[in-house]
Order: C-alpha cells, then structure tokens, then sequence
C-alpha cells in the first residue's frame, strides 16, 4: 500500500464483429464490439491494474481521451490514499472542477472513469491476493462503505443505512460464500436472440444452450412485430413453455409505442421487457411497468443508465422490476455497490447486464457479493452470459449447466491477452492496418 | 441549398479566466472559461458556419475529439438535403449506430452535437440574411416541426400539437416582432452574484448595474450559510427590495439539504434556487419544489440536462417553476425547439442560461423566437445577461437598460474573432504557448 501509481497506458482495442452480426440490435445495427482499455503500473514489474469500458466502435476514441484527461488525477498517487478513503478518491475522478462540465457523471466522461475506476479495483484485489467479489465481501461494513460517494442518493439511502444492511448480513456470510462456490450463480443467455441470425443459426444455438443446461434466454425486439413474432416463436418451439425468456428493445420505442408492440407478444410467456424506451426516462418506464404489470411482465433497464441518480428515480418510481446495473458505464464498482443498496431497500433484484466486451468477467463479481453480502438470494436474479470473443482474455468467465462459476484467481479478472490487443488496437493494430 | 459542407475544422479555445474569479461557484471554484469551435466550409469562400459549445477549461479535448468522430456525418452533405429535412439529419448525428453508445444523448458527444448543430443554423440563416430569431420565426409551422426529432417525447408532445401550438400564434407574429424590436428581451445579470468577489467589488457591481438600468440580480449560494447570507445581505443592502434576486447552487445539495438549507433564506425575498442538486435528479427537484413552494421560491435547472428526456421529466413532475434551457449542452437548436414547445405546453415559462462563453450570443435567439411564435409573453421570463469575453466576439449579444437588443445581422451570430482564437487555442496559441 505504500507503492504508487507510476504511469497509465489507455487503449482503443476493436473487434469486427459486425462482420457476424453478434450483438446486432434494433438500435445498434453493425456493433463493432470494443473497449478502452487502461493498465495502470506499480513500481512492482508484477502489479498492474487493468481496466476496461465496453464500447461498440466508433466514438472509442472519445473515451480514450477522457481517460487521458483524469491521467493526472490518478497517476503519483499513493495506493494507501486511494484505498483508505475510496469514495473521496472516487469523488475526485467524477466531481473535478473543470471536467465535470462535460457530464456531470454521465457519457464518454463518466464511461473513462469506469475504465479507470475498475483498474484501481483489479489492483487492490491483486495485492489482497483475493477475487474481487471477495475482498468485497471480506472488507468491514464501514469500510465498503466509505468507498461510495452518497452525494445525491442520501434522499433515499444513507451510510448509516448502508452499513445497517451489510451489518445484518454479515453473519450469513461463511454459508452464503459456501453455497456459491458449490452452486454458482444463476446465468442467462442472450446468444440465440441476435437480430442478425438466420432461422438454422438461431434454432442450432437454442438446442446447444439448452443441451448445455441453460434454462433462461433472451431475445431481441423492436424490428417489426412480424418479425419478432417469428424469432419468438421459433425460440419457443426450441425451448418449450418451462424456460424462462426475456425480450430486449435496446430503446427502441417511445413510452406508448413501447406499450402498444408488448400488447402484441404478452403470448410468449414473457419475464421481462428491457430498455423499451430513452435509459434516462424514469417516469416513462414507469408508466410501461404499471401498463405491463397485468400480462405479467416486468419492466428491466440499466446497461445505458449513466449514474446512480437515474437509478435511484428508477427506484423511487417504479420504473423496473429488474436492476441491470453496468460495470462500466457507471463510475466502476464504487457506483455499483450504491445501486446494489439501493436495489436491495427497494426490494428490486439485480439482474446485471453482460456481453460485450469483458462484461461477463466484470458482473459476476458484482452479483456475487450482492448474494453474499446484500442480497442473500438467487430468486429472480440472474446474470446474462455471452462467451463469444472470451478467447481473447487471459481469465474468461465461466459458466457451466447455465450457471457461472465463482471466479478465484486475484483480481478483479479482465485481462485482455497482450497479443489480442496488438492485432485489435485501433487503428494501429495488425488487424486494422492490413485493412486499411 | 445545393452548396455541400466541404470542411469541418474544431478547435479547442480557454480564456483563463479562473485568474480573475469571474464565473466561480460553489461547485465550479476555477473554470477557464472555454469552447470547442467548430467551422463549416462550403464552396461559397465567403460563407462559413460557426458554432460552439460551452465548457469550463479541462475537458474540452474531449468535446473536440467527439466533434472530429462525427465529421464524416457532416462534410460531403448537401445543405438542401440538410436542412429540408433537419429532424432526421439530427438524429442521424445523435443516433449513429455505434457513436450513440457513449453517451446515448448525454455528455461529451451530445455537446459535440450541439456546436456542429448549432454551426449548421448559423449556415442556414446567414444563407436567408436573416438572425437565427427571425428565420425560426419565418419558418412555416410544418417546416419548423420537421427539424425536431420526437423520439421519447410523444407521451407529452406530438408533432401535431407542435404544429397547432404554431400555427395559433402565427396571427400574433408581426405585432410581436414590433415589439421585440421596440423593446427587446427582459435580461437578468449575474455579475454582482460570484463566489470570488470581495464585497468592494460586489457592491460597485450592484450599483453600476442598477444604474444601467437592471432590476433582476442573481448570485451564487452554497459555500457556506453564513457566507451566503453576508453575499445576500450586501445584494439586497444595494439593489433594495423591489428588484428581483435569485440564488444558484451549482449542484452543490443533496435533496434534503436543499430544502433545509433554503429554509435558513427565505428572509431574501428570492424568486428561485437554481440548481439545487444533481441535474438528472427530475424527481429530487420536484421534492424541492413542493417543500419550498410555501415560501415563494420556485426551482429552476437546465444548464446541465443532457437533453430533452430530461426536460419532459421535469415537466411532468413539476420538478421546476423555471425551465433553464442551454443553448450547447443539449443537441443545439433543433432539441431546443422541442422543449421550447413542451414548456409552453406545460405553463413554464423557459429563462435561458447564458453567461460562459457564447451562451448570451445564443440563448437571446431561442428566447426571441419563444416570444414571437410560442409564448407571446414576457411576463416571468427573462435571460441571463453576461458581458464579460464579449470583447472576443464579432457580433457580441448587447444589452440596454436591462433588455437584450433583437440582434439584426444575419446568422447565429456567434463568431470569435480570429485574433482571439489565435491567442486563446489550447494548447498552441500563442497564450498558452508562452505560459509553459
């Protein structure tokens, strides 16, 4: 703890995936599946933190520079005064006097200081020698909590509360940590519900997961009824009425509109709608939740919530009954473990959002101390999976029969391979310059 | 109209203004005062557009670098195709399929957004020798609703509505105008109201602006009860009570300490706080609002809310008396129009936030244009009134005896002069060049 930050190399790394159609949507057409990528050095050749915020191409750059100009916020810095007090170093990244201006704690800014944030958390957990839904657990509850910022939230949860719950919980701890190591956390894949899937594609992966012990799915929505029809249908056919489907609208409606489609697919047994309209509508989503509520389906939203402000009006609301909390978008971990509180005084479940790049490795560890030490439950709470481009890290997330797997390396596990990273650097990589 | 865009040129401009003190608040202690610039060519050598967007010193690269990822959106287009259909040009640079995902609509690209958009009107209306203000006003009412994008605000305003609400002031249109050349635009100045002013100065500021002819003040509030209270005291000492003041937090509060906190002011006789908290927070300010209605002071916000979404959820939630739009922040003027037109449906009057750099220039434009076609009232509604950079401007906006001037020239009028922006480019004008 007494080393400092000595330097911080940030990345612009894209995959070309829109050449396969993973991760097509109706609002995010030709994804090329990206990150900014940020590894922070010790004096010590074997500590780094690596860090990352999940982009889809273009406008990567945007963030990178972002990264850039928080770089003399972080680097000089002693670990021990990061740690010690987290919430007003966090504080310092999201709250600087000049930069704010171009969020306040939203957008490309808010998305670098996730970058930077989750490397800061990957090293902390290195030196603890623990993963890092650990060494959350592990941490005293006044100690997590003095890593959040409350500013903004204490309208509806306060530290004192924060630390009540963690309190509470604490004594369930050694069972709950016993019980996901054998069991695993609850996973759902979204790999059969691409837009750009062909019927054969679509119809051989619903078998695969499901031979592979999958019992929850998701699917996209929001190109036309007929079509979404069509790919619900043949979902259904491959994974009967037992499993659990999900549909996704990737923001593609306005609030009636967003009423209106659902009407029309209430047949498919549907658990949850999500991003039906604008991530920053609360009230809207509010009124699509209470519209929805007598088919039986839920309202999910959070991948492109900025901050823990729209959370909490999500909250206060009603606007969902599925917290999709982000690794990356939102200011890294340190936001998350307030709207993992939140969710949990609001007795919403947290059903995190993964894919993309390196999300999967990121969101397990989140759900997992939200089990350990929040929650204490699997009910209703799942955490997507998506394997493809995980032969590009060093420490994938793994999932078996539908179920993650508690991670145990140190860390906060998000390491892109090197050679990755020099074939996929925009765009100087191997990959990107022989194209040009 | 069959120009094209040949060029697209952005630059980084900072006057150091965190020097003198000018423009510190509670939560902003040192800007510099800055923007990113952008410049369109066409083939016409004597026809350019300018626009900005407003920033506060570090950060702005990040603005400029998200202007450069839309270039290609821009140059090469014909300004017919443009401007005859505007609202899906707007979308296609605030919906790109893959830039979206780094804000969606919200922070550094969305500000990107508004200086190239902002810089595309001041094309237009340069090409009709026409002010901004005139041109929209000019505008047939379909022709004007085709250049706002109602995406996921249907549920409060439809394009029909837009059209109708115009199409029942057209009548009013050419006695307006009259009047708004007679008399120009109610201003506000908040000169007299910053943090690092010492009370010599504050006083001599109250009393030159008096004698200008002003009778509407604002100041800053949040340092501390005490100090606010000495700044209040010595406001209210020189302009007396038949002016009208207003306070600005800056953001400062938590909901809660909004509320006690302006409880400890309701001595100063205060037409609104501004800014009471976090600007996402549509449900926190509509809390405020209510608790702080007994006492006559209404909310007002806006400078920071990323975009319409925003606005619709203060208006719904009657979360602000005072709708502050910001000419750069949001899409430029396209997404201004639409919350122009929501807050005439809502019956809240829109009293723009200016100051900074370029934001005065702006700003009387929207709310000219709210007088002669939306509102038709002056009552309640005022702009803010900064002259301080305005040394730096071609075509500075100009005040009289408390009221903004209709300007007459063509354009958006907001062009920084050359020599300026020589001197001021970050880092490599000369300014800055000769500080390191």
């Amino acid at each position: 703890m007494d080393l400092s930050i000595i330097s911080l190399t940030v990345q612009d790394i894209r995959f070309p995936t829109s050449l396969s159609g993973d991760g097509s949507d109706a609002m995010h057409t030709d994804p090329d599946y990206s990150c900014a990528y940020v590894i922070l050095k010790t004096a010590r050749n074997d500590l780094e933190g690596h860090g990352l915020t999940f982009t889809i191409g273009k406008g990567t750059n945007v963030v990178v520079t972002a990264v850039r100009e928080l770089e003399h916020l972080v680097v000089g810095k002693r670990l021990g005064d990061i740690y010690s007090n987290f919430g007003e170093f966090w504080k310092s990244l999201a709250c600087h006097s000049q930069i704010r201006w171009i969020g306040p704690e939203c957008g490309a800014l808010h998305m670098g200081t996730g970058a930077l944030v989750n490397a800061l958390w990957d090293l902390w957990a290195k030196i603890e020698g623990k993963p890092l839904w650990k060494l959350l657990s592990d941490l005293e509850p006044e100690q997590l909590v003095s890593c959040i910022d409350f500013r903004y939230i204490t309208d509806v949860l306060t530290k004192e509360e924060a630390i009540n719950i963690l309190k509470k919980n604490k004594q369930y701890k050694q069972q709950r940590e016993a019980e996901l190591l054998e069991k695993g956390f609850p996973a759902y894949t979204t790999a059969v519900g691409w837009v750009g899937y062909d019927e054969q594609k679509r119809r051989e992966l619903c078998r695969q997961y499901l031979n592979d012990g999958y019992t929850r799915f998701k699917a996209k929505v929001g190109t036309s009824i007929e079509e979404d029809r069509k790919r619900l249908t043949i979902i259904r056919e491959e994974i009967g009425w037992d499993s659990i489907l999900m549909v996704d609208a990737n923001q593609k409606w306005d609030v009636n509109e967003a009423i209106e489609w659902m009407k029309q697919l209430t047949d498919f047994k549907l658990l949850w709608i999500e991003e039906p309209t604008h991530p920053h509508d609360a009230l809207g989503h509010a009124t699509i939740s209470k519209a929805l509520a007598p088919y039986g389906i839920g309202v999910a939203t959070g991948e492109q919530c900025p901050n823990r402000i729209i959370f909490k009006q999500l909250f206060q609301s009603k606007g969902f009954q599925f917290c999709q909390i982000d690794s990356c978008r939102v200011g890294g971990v340190n936001e998350n473990l307030a709207t993992i509180l939140m969710a949990h005084k609001f007795g919403i479940p947290v059903c995190p959002h993964a894919g993309g790049v390196g999300l999967c490795e990121y969101v397990q560890h989140l759900s997992m101390w939200d089990f350990v030490a929040v929650s204490g439950s699997m009910e209703n709470r799942m955490t997507e999976y998506v394997h493809h481009l995980n032969e590009h890290f060093e420490n994938a997330a793994s999932a078996k029969a539908g179920r993650y797997l508690a991670p145990k390396q140190p860390g906060y596990c998000c390491h892109l391979k090197e050679e990755s990273r020099k074939v996929y650097e925009f765009p100087n990589g191997t990959y990107w310059s022989q194209k040009q």
